[in-house]
């Protein structure tokens, strides 16, 4: 395997950068996993566009213009005979003084690297948790997605120990905010709904295009606070992620889930939006 | 430069580990910054104690024992000839599968580093700012020194921007936490104040130091917490950290601090302890 490592593309295990890369010393960094299907990336614009407001917000200067980098992701996937393939831009601030200061920080670090997709035939359907870590409800760094992860990567631990696939975050105010990589979404009198932005989340890809699919379909969206003994009570619950598109919810801590044809009939419009954009 | 990474003392500029480490992908990992003074780390034990609970806390299996990576430590400090230094201990998660979740990642990343330290004859006299990024009160990732410190590095650039040589962390709550590497104290009536560990602050091993030698000079300690405009008004503020040890802060937000002369005295008889210790 090949990875694309501050322009050049070199074999996997000589991917390395220097333990002093300031996105080992504090996560000070930001990623976008993207998928790629039929050797384009999908919605690449709108990660971009994601990864630039978050290089903007910490003040790291993307080096690679959006154009450059989609050509080079492109050769990546070529190089690697990866059509069909989840790709994850990775970028740091690279090496600078010790401490916190970002300011001798001049030459970012930046990686681009491929997996193969997995491409269930059949709706995937998870088991969730809810994590017992709180998220702040109004944290100006949760819409970006930086290096910082580790609620996630403890709320994660906490679903592999409860024999769960996903957990879901909630915030301080005692409201769902999002699965620790995906939306969510839960089903009340025909329409769908989902958490705002202020509620902590990530501005999910996929979330925005369950968006425009609900408006094809005629579904009416809104934007909602809920707690979670409330989703539990709900008509269906589904999750939207880069990596899968739309995933069911079958379960929450240990009870069962209602589920709804509106998330298969969604899954559905998904694939066939990310075939007719290949 | 020599650095130890996971057994080995290389080079610098050898020093490196894959981009798919967990510490480089999602700041999976910790840290401690350490004080050498006359070839030896001073209050090991306490940063060891930390590093172990927060490893606890995260799941990483600590593969050295305290006492061997106090040899190793030693042999890094010889080796470079840095018997005046500061020794930074990176801990990450290494390298596992893609995803948030843990479970397959076994073998920690382990680095030791050291850079010489700096040694003021004077009382060091420190500018802050209050940054305007506001950190969780009762966070419980904030008592382990994690690797995900963008909150610190945005408010250190807030502090660059300003002019200023460090920012306070103010919590949800509106109260002083700490600063983005020091914690915070105050005079008031002859005693000392800091916020409680309820602050959502680190609890600093020099901290405690302070609170030591309080109690020998018979200097009173109150845990408590404070808004910025009070401590504003405060008869003296100064800041503790491992780097420095304890510095004076003369300035918040642009508005001079009064002085205390118990400033001067905590850092003589911090300077003292750090000599019989060693």
């Amino acid at each position: 395997m090949l990875v694309f490592l501050n322009g050049k593309f070199v074999p996997e295990e000589k991917a390395v950068i220097s333990v002093f890369d300031r996105g080992f010393l504090y996560g000070d960094g930001l990623f976008e996993t993207i998928r790629v299907f039929n050797g384009r990336p999908f919605r690449w614009r709108e990660h971009l566009r994601r990864l630039e407001a978050g290089a903007e917000f910490l003040k790291i200067k993307l080096t690679y213009s959006p154009d450059h980098l989609l050509a080079l992701a492109a050769e990546l996937v070529r190089k690697n005979n990866l059509p069909d393939s989840l790709l994850r831009i990775s970028f740091s601030r690279g090496v600078g003084s010790p401490g916190y200061s970002p300011k001798d920080a001049r030459a970012p670090t930046l990686v681009m690297s491929l997996r193969p997709a997995r491409n269930p035939k059949n709706l995937p359907q998870w088991k969730l948790i809810t994590a017992s870590i709180r998220v702040p409800a109004n944290d100006p760094l949760a819409c970006f997605k930086t290096s910082n992860k580790l609620p996630q990567v403890l709320a994660r631990a906490e679903a592999d120990a409860a024999g769960a696939d996903e957990a879901l975050l909630v915030n301080t105010s005692g409201f769902v905010a999002e699965g620790t990589s995906s939306n969510v979404f839960w089903v009340k009198r025909g329409a769908i709904h989902t958490p705002p932005i202020s509620a902590g989340i990530l501005p999910g890809v996929t979330r925005v295009v369950v968006f425009e699919i609900a408006a094809g379909l005629g579904i009416r969206v809104h934007e909602k606070n809920i707690r979670p003994n409330e989703l539990a009570k709900a008509e269906g619950v589904f999750l939207s992620l880069t990596s899968l598109g739309v995933v069911e919810a079958i379960q929450l801590d240990g009870a069962g889930l209602k589920g709804s044809e509106l998330t298969g009939r969604i899954r559905h419009a998904y694939q066939l939006k990310m075939n007719d954009e290949s």
